[in-house]
């Protein structure tokens, strides 16, 4: 027999066929009876205070059911960092103040769309305009406009990573660069906006179906924000359509649904516009970098100093994170022996900056990844090399943050050595550039304060050998759906089909933290097998009395085959096993429990995955116009578990990722986002697309079920990084600011000509 | 605060008190209110049928009390390896025939020992003699007496193991040696002689203290041969005197006295004189050995082929395990692609040869390390270079019989070399000789058929933060007491002076295989180790309750501090937290329970150590008198849980080992040991010991309690073969069979000289 039945073998999703075929009913298409629809009426002003609010004239309107503000709201602020109720600075309605362009002030329920939507423009709403910021730098001036009461600078939060001896260390280099660079914002685009539906019950009861990462959070939240007992709140998540950072935090959807359908008790649903989407849902945050690195003249690097100073928007949000992690991924995933980091984010009048596939380190990547081919290229030293000779390894400590036990770094460094070595001497003007990166498996961070296992997982084995497995997992289009029901389907022996997963439901679900971090995979997971295990180790009581074997021997089960593991020959079948073990248990099905908190794993992450990218770019130097000619990925994850979901993981990351280093931006005119749709917000569309290869390293990860560890959401950390080493290798031009637009090239190139024929 | 508290530290025994103050009553000491004492008959004859016993004379003597013959048995054959009842094969009292010369034939209980001794003369035996075989390749022969009826050639018992294509491979050497060798046999020699003292009572219950090294299997063994149900016999092991491997078996002492206590309902004391010690208890197995080995020029060994037939005497006893593991411990420590073993063990007219410290690997390696020396100096290669070339590393798979996980040699050598290189140019008739080898921490097969896990604890935690820890396990000497006791103090967090053992009792500790094989550090530290871990789990959860901190810290204990370990400064009295756990509980004491067997290990062992030896020796080449100089051992045992432990495992396994290698034997005429007393049999004594220096390996084993594997049988393995080359060394001249006495070297000497003067 051969290792795994199921785990790496090239299965459908098991949510594919509904999805595929347009029966799976996403939020977006849910319609229940009585319902009502809502719409949401938003500052059209930075900064303002509220001075009254007239919804008299829209009650008037003939269809509009009821309207709420912020005065039936309790009052209070709500954020996800619930250990620091200073940084819950949040109103889900604003009362007295609106702090950016498209903060809510009021929500309409009426019986259908157009309804609502006509009747937030009978809201009279008196503002005083206050002065704004929206520059970081200018947010931190002595003379700024306060965004919030009583914070001093504007200043949200500040983080400080650092060991070894940095200035020290500095002294002792023999090469030491400076260098800035920007990294700009990013719309999540996903494609189902937020969206929900409320439905309030006169018992007391709400149960909520909206498009979301973690239903378990939105459930505490939404409880603490309408002051009602968490078990009186049930939110499920039916099929969803994206989240990337966006749907980890409770919205003004939720929120609104919520408090009208309580206000009218009939079921309410709110499903934001894609412009909503673009200004007043949250966004990668931009972030400006000031970076120090020494090395020696082989290329050890010694030292390395990081100041980040991010654009944090209106509300703290998830944005104290990507401080914090861009910080830390600024180290990856190279061994300095000394480094320092401080990180300040700035409250503006913007739309909240918050998380956004790769949470902060996409940025770091894109400036560390710069700085040392910059760095290699001073030195005279081949950026492989470089890496090569500072990368990390396996049974690494970060001191102080984090103990990596996997790490196959050095394997795809050499895998992707030997790609460029194959693509052989290339035309003028295209090059190739490479960046290496390191990516966490789920955060141990636990700001949330949720005092329950991070993941658990019940298995039910019933008469007829089917499993109902409950997780409170979020498939968000991942697809931990399938890769939960391998693992499980793995564990216990059994098939694919076996398994019939229910998921994200708080009302039958145990608590989880939901998908963020790339936590499914191993987190999730690692409860799903336990909870498998510890269903399969009651069948195996059953069967090794049955069987009498000497005790020495192993039982499993494979294939529905319940055996002897060095006998395979002699078993007998998973179904009589199952009738058998019921009947000893008096009737009961069999139950497995698994919960996962990771422990003993430093302050970051349980486990990390490595990757190294080589882009390759044809720049036409007459316009600074360039085409991504081919992107591959030599990327280590652990063992594999769905081997088709990693395929479609690294190209929807080369999409997103390529866009960010590419074309995708937020321009913005006092806090006014001027491409508030898919027209004008530049995407790379399929035929953008570049040629990708994936080159699979075997890794596996103690830590993680069956050796498994993230995978996609690092794959967002290279591109931009890589797209802007390989414009500098073909052309010369080396761009500090993202996105590398055709314009910035041109410009460079310009300016270089000039520089040229001054001389 | 340091890694851990109590393993690794230099503890006293808690037994070392009352055993050096005398306070500790071994069985031997023990005396019982009306106790009787008994004595036994035994053939001196090696082959003969018992026509009649007539006991009348000797029952008629004031003072006896009873007599027992074969006819007051069950007439069952009994034997330890149960699952194979052909095995099974030996008499406790001979009914109808005698195999050897001690074989019991009856057992008389008295008022006192002089008495019993007495009434043995009375006893009339009329015996047919038969003709008898003695050397096991006498014994195979067409022609031979038949030792037990139906057995074919007299073989007892075959052994094959095999991998690779061995004929091919030799065929691809550039160098293939032969070789024979005998090994010899030895006795334990333990201080303590087998003894007993059985009290049945009216209610049908036996109770018997033992020296013995497997208090269950005397109780199961026991209740088979007696009748009984196994839960109406107690074995108690009180302190004990050494085993060596000559105490797992049910002997003639316990037996006996348990029969004869059965059938006066008094106490029965056995205590077997230093003469029945030496001819009528088990004594290890001797071997003749071929051995073929081949190499390429660089050394690299591509086959070996093994045939060995060893004495077995009358019965099976754990001949069979000897036989198996010679031929697997005949591929240590070395990669050998292509290996084949042929096993055979013959029946004799002998005292039956059995298990003994090491357990057929000194004969292996013994034989193995004497070659590949041979083998190295034909190739021109040095020593520690041919062992380095082809030396185990972590990791590697014996085919189809082992995985082993940590794995040192490599380490060992290089120490060793150093000391060598230390050792500077030695004077003439000097010689330095090593010998690697490997072992194993408990052996997997299960011949026994236990239908019980391999070892088991049970912890329990009073209110005064006492600790009562149950086990099977035997302290039979080597100090399991202490070692189980450090790692339950360390698991749990406490100091050992909190823990109170209770070991080796059947009545009130679980069932447990008992000390053999290295079996109790890994096995039984396991067992214990989960055990503490549950308990402590327990009170974990009242602890992590009360300081209700973020679940991701990590709670433990040490030193009897409950706290955050990454704050340790916070945190709560562990008698504070045993006295609200037990009030949580209603009252009920703290119970943690633990058991082990090992599971996907392959066939032999969980885990393996591993180490080489440098003996040194110097000569007189007029006399072949020879002198031990100095013995070092590079040694790797994993994570050393008792290093006073270990220093004196090393002294005391150099001494017995060095015997073996130099001067113990048991020389006999037509089946009669020859020496069967301390004078004559010859032990290296305090005055002989050579200087010994243990150099400690840094390993960690996965599969052991805390990273700990075997200490002390493994370093029995080498001392002969190192003695065998480095007289090699020192004179040149090689001794095929143990021991390698003075005579036979002056004899080798003495050859040597007459072929170089007849040249």
């Amino acid at each position: 027999m051969s290792k795994y039945n199921v785990i790496g073998t090239r299965v459908h999703r098991v949510d594919g066929p509904d999805k595929v075929t347009g029966k799976a009913k996403y939020t977006f298409d849910m319609v229940l009876p009585n319902m009502l629809y809502g719409k949401i009426l938003r500052s059209p002003h930075p900064h303002a205070k509220i001075l009254s609010i007239d919804t008299s004239q829209a009650e008037k309107l003939i269809g509009v059911k009821g309207i709420v503000t912020g005065k039936d709201t309790l009052g209070k602020k709500q954020g996800i960092w619930r250990r620091f109720p200073e940084l819950c600075d949040e109103e889900m309605i604003c009362r007295s103040k609106v702090r950016y362009i498209g903060d809510p002030v009021a929500a309409v329920a009426a019986v259908d769309e157009d309804t609502a939507a006509e009747a937030l423009d009978l809201i009279e709403v008196e503002y005083e305009l206050l002065p704004a910021v929206f520059d970081p730098l200018d947010a931190i001036k002595e003379d700024a406009p306060q965004v919030h009461e009583g914070v001093e600078l504007n200043i949200n939060v500040t983080r400080h990573i650092e060991w070894g001896d940095v200035d020290e260390a500095f002294k002792q280099c023999d090469l030491v660069r400076e260098d800035h660079f920007r990294c700009s914002s990013q719309a999540h685009v996903c494609m189902e906006t937020h969206d929900a539906i409320a439905s309030f019950d006169h018992s007391g009861k709400l149960t909520v179906w909206t498009s979301t990462q973690a239903a378990y959070y939105m459930q505490v939240l939404l409880a603490d924000m309408l002051g009602l007992r968490e078990g009186d709140v049930r939110v499920i998540k039916p099929p969803t359509g994206g989240g990337f950072g966006s749907k980890f935090e409770l919205d003004s959807a939720q929120f609104c649904a919520s408090l009208l359908s309580m206000k009218l008790c009939q079921p309410v649903k709110i499903v934001f516009t894609r412009e909503e989407e673009f200004t007043a849902s949250k966004r990668r945050t931009p972030m400006i970098y000031y970076t120090k690195l020494g090395a020696k003249k082989d290329g050890t690097l010694l030292a390395k100093e990081v100041r980040v100073i991010t654009e944090g928007g209106a509300y703290t949000s998830m944005g104290a994170t990507a401080l914090y992690l861009t910080g830390f991924f600024s180290s990856f995933p190279y061994k300095y022996p000394n480094y320092r980091y401080d990180g300040y984010r700035a409250y503006t009048n913007t739309a909240p900056t918050s998380a956004m596939r790769g949470f902060g380190a996409p940025q770091a990547v894109f400036v560390g990844e710069s700085q040392i081919d910059m760095m290699a290229e001073e030195l005279g030293i081949d950026p492989v090399e470089i890496r090569r000779r500072n990368g990390m390894t396996p049974n690494y400590e970060v001191p102080g943050q984090a103990n990596i036990q996997s790490c196959g770094l050095h394997q795809c460094l050499d895998k992707i050595e030997e790609h460029i070595k194959q693509r052989g001497k290339l035309p003028p003007n295209r090059g190739i550039g490479i960046a290496a990166y390191g990516f966490m498996s789920g955060g141990i961070f636990n700001w949330f304060d949720t005092p329950y296992a991070f993941s658990a997982a019940v298995v039910r084995i019933n008469i007829d050998g089917k499993v109902d497995l409950f997780t409170g997992a979020c498939d968000i289009g991942q697809g931990s759906d399938t890769t939960l029901s391998m693992i499980c389907a793995e564990e216990l022996g059994v098939r694919l089909d076996d398994i019939r997963i229910h998921a994200a439901d708080t009302g039958i679900c145990p608590p989880d933290l939901g998908a963020w971090g790339s936590r499914e995979t191993l987190m999730n997971g690692n409860a799903v097998k336990m909870a498998a295990a510890d269903a399969k180790r009651q069948l195996l009581e059953f069967a090794g009395a049955k069987m009498g074997a000497n005790i020495v021997y192993d039982l499993d089960i494979k294939d529905r085959w319940v055996h002897l593991v060095d006998r395979p020959q002699k078993g007998l079948s998973y179904f009589d096993v199952v009738k058998e073990a019921i009947r000893g248990k008096d009737g009961e099905a069999i139950m497995g429990r698994g919960h996962y908190t990771p422990h003993r794993k430093g302050m970051i992450s349980p486990a990390y995955s490595f990757g190294v990218q080589a882009a390759e770019v044809e720049v036409d130097p007459e316009t600074g116009r360039y085409k991504l000619v081919n992107v591959t990925t030599a990327h280590e994850s652990g063992t594999v578990i769905n081997p088709v979901g990693i395929e479609g993981q690294l190209e929807g990351a080369i999409m997103m990722a390529g866009g960010y280093g590419f074309c995708e931006d937020q321009p913005m005119d006092n806090g006014k986002i001027l491409n508030p749709s898919i027209g004008d917000y530049k995407l790379i569309r399929s035929l953008d697309m570049p040629e990708t290869k994936i080159l699979e390293i075997d890794t596996y990860e103690p830590e993680g079920p069956f050796g498994a560890k993230e995978a996609g959401e690092g794959l967002t950390n290279p591109t931009a990084g890589a797209i802007g080493n390989a414009i500098y290798k073909a052309v010369g031009v080396r761009i500090h600011d993202l996105p590398i637009t055709p314009e910035k090239v041109f410009r460079a190139l310009r300016a270089k000509e000039q520089a040229r024929s001054s001389k």
